[in-house]
């Protein structure tokens, strides 16, 4: 059987569901990782889970490489290459060249920097361009930073529908930096990089892209789409570990000369000369700034690595192939249930338009979208809950399902689904166990 | 016998440095730690040692909080508190309240962080001032910022010799800012932190001090001292690990109104509301910006746990006295050598004014500093170098060795002055394979 809108597979049984798996390709994948037995994780989009790798080569790293070699790892171990070397190794998953990416700080510290730099070099050509325009539903932590931004430099955030950005594009001369995340957080929803960007361009704004939910999930290609700058994260998709440093792309034609504050020693052309000024590296090593968390550098490698080993099984393009699938399928199983449920998927069915997550919205009045995903964990189906906003146009509580092409099945999609039914039929969510709303989810 | 100009005692022999360490009570501290066998580390102000216990707990972050019980972990297993309960403890070593410090970032960020609301505070209190001073021998990496800091609001980094500090100070209508670390990383300088504070607020300025070289080294009271904002580094006395985060504080009287610029999700009033617009934390949550690097900050705890485990035996008053005896011991061991060695002891003698390091200068024409510090590893005794800078007043290249008062016994500092006599007398740091000067040493 196949989803209507889209040719993708849809399991009509648990056996099927097996069947595609067995059938799969990428199916070996998953045995890179270290799953808990029992669980359905659909959260991959917020913590990816645990590389076999990791363990043994964090082992490796505190014993020997720290606790033997000591200070002499930084070279002798590549300690002080990290940062190149693993942004060398995402770059493959994002479009970018060897040399055009780093591993460092946090997503949020790396969108100021290219927010910085972007700024920069709008401040010199086009000093009368003052607004950044972004969506008003990206990512919180990607507002507050341009908002500080604008703060600091008397420019105007412009927060738009995404409808609407088009049309605000087209009426830009005013717009210095277009901000955009690449695939929403919330809904799900993935822009045309390609044509978002020349959009930008052509009101002569710069572009700049968070990845946080594409890197690892669907393809990218940051150079032939002429993006400006790039921030994403590394411990969703790429399994990097928690809180694993993000990552920072700058398109070659500004790396060159792009300036960002956060100037420190290992963003220095010669890091060890300790010159008393500040030469900024060639190319994107300018935007380092501190010593590199090299834990937690180790572990982001090993997540990365566990998206290079899909290479040889065609790549990117295909995990996005597989993760099409597996949004589909769940999509095409809830969709059968949806009115009796009151459950409604509102991510995007378009295929060109979808991320790799799942959204759902609960209809009932008052909306039962916490107790339900609760409930649901509860049941070992672990997804999350993002609650709404009010105000016009309705941002919804939100049931969010996130699906790895790495290590997530169709028989774990049968599953979750089988689940939800159980949930809804009883209406468990209902139980006072489910329905105290926490801070955190 | 003691050094005849602090009392310290100095070993006459071997059996001495031992009995020394035998009837000290600080001793079982080193016990803490994974020390590779017939190694002198004298470079524990660069990177700290492995404490025993972050094996084990890394071991367990990986394993059970990643692997099993993964995103449950941000709340189950207290990753979100990380931040706080670290800096909480850091807060102890440095005569700050619970509440007050935050681990996060590297101490470049975090410098640009509270450089940032020292200016923002200076801008509405006094905005004819826009000169921040340091010092010419500060470490590169905070004049980097700051320097970027100055650029992009137009004000002026001006640094100023040691002993022209005051004088400075005292016609510093001008200066909004005073920066400085509190002990050098090159001499081993330690400035008086109550009473540069005082000048810069005599003036009118406020005063930041960078930690680097003094957190777990020396006490500081930075509550008493009234200084305004300090950072420091995770991974140099505290044993945090290559790379650990680092931390940050804030004066009580400033961290509730102070705005930082990285205004990440991690600083907002209620992070996980996904609220659109930026609501700092009360307090010095404010300082925090991404995710935390879980890792790298489990590692960073057990470091600063090896030091919160002097507490019953003295705390860091205790731990100076220690690091005192061991620095003054080394430097009146290589004095008697001195013009034998053409080596010459450049940090301060005074206890007052000496950090937990001694610097030499080999004043042989040419120097070889590089070349006996090559020489020395070569014999098992690790320290570093560090290249001097042309001009005046002259900035020689230091050989430069850490004590850890946690870790370091008399009888390395007898070991390293006995190997170092062989280097010496050998001459064999003329020797080719010495010689070569490396990028990083």
């Amino acid at each position: 059987m196949t989803s209507p809108s889209t040719d993708e597979p849809v399991p009509a049984s648990r056996a099927e569901a097996l069947e595609l798996d067995a059938r799969d390709p990428l199916a070996p994948l998953r045995e890179q990782f270290e799953l808990p037995e029992g669980i359905v994780y659909l959260d991959g989009n917020s913590l990816g889970v645990l590389p076999k790798a990791a363990p043994a080569r964090l082992a490796r790293v505190l014993r020997q490489e720290w606790g033997a070699q000591l200070i002499r790892s930084w070279n002798a171990a590549g300690w002080l290459d990290l940062p190149a070397r693993v942004g060398d190794k995402i770059a493959r998953l994002i479009g970018a060249g060897p040399g055009e990416v780093v591993a460092a700080d946090s997503t949020s510290v790396n969108l100021y920097k290219v927010l910085s730099a972007a700024a920069g070099l709008q401040r010199s050509d086009a000093p009368e361009r003052r607004v950044v325009v972004s969506e008003r539903t990206n990512f919180p932590t990607d507002l507050y930073v341009a908002a500080s931004l604008c703060r600091e430099r008397d420019w105007r955030l412009e927060l738009v529908e995404t409808a609407d950005l088009p049309a605000r594009l087209a009426r830009g001369d005013d717009v210095a930096i277009l901000l955009l995340t690449h695939v929403n957080y919330r809904t799900g929803w993935m822009h045309d990089l390609a044509g978002m960007t020349a959009a930008a361009h052509e009101c002569g704004a710069l572009a700049i892209w968070d990845l946080a939910h594409s890197a690892g999930a669907v393809p990218v290609d940051l150079r032939e789409t002429g993006a400006d700058f790039a921030v994403g994260c590394g411990y969703k998709y790429l399994n990097g570990g928690p809180g694993a440093p993000a990552f920072v792309w700058a398109a070659p034609r500004h790396a060159a000369h792009a300036r960002q504050p956060l100037s420190g020693w290992m963003g220095h052309a010669a890091p060890f000369r300790f010159a008393p000024e500040y030469e900024p590296a060639d190319g994107v090593a300018r935007f380092l700034c501190g010593t590199p968390p090299v834990l937690s550098m180790a572990a982001l490698e090993c997540g990365v690595d566990t998206v290079l080993a899909a290479e040889p099984l065609g790549g990117m393009k295909a995990l996005r192939a597989r993760s099409l699938r597996l949004t589909g399928a769940f999509t095409a199983l809830v969709d059968r249930h949806a009115a009796a449920w009151a459950l409604r998927v509102v991510s995007p069915r378009e295929p060109e338009r979808r991320g790799s997550q799942v959204c759902l919205v609960h209809d009932a009045p008052g909306g039962h979208g916490y107790a339900i995903v609760q409930a649901l964990i509860a049941r070992g189906v672990v997804g999350d809950f993002r609650a709404g906003e009010p105000g016009p146009p309705p941002c919804p509580d939100i049931l969010r399902f996130g699906f790895s092409p790495l290590y997530t099945r169709f028989v774990d999609v049968w599953d979750a689904v089988e689940r939800l039914a159980v949930v809804m039929a009883s209406r468990e969510y209902e139980r006072e166990r489910f329905r105290r709303r926490a801070a955190v989810t």
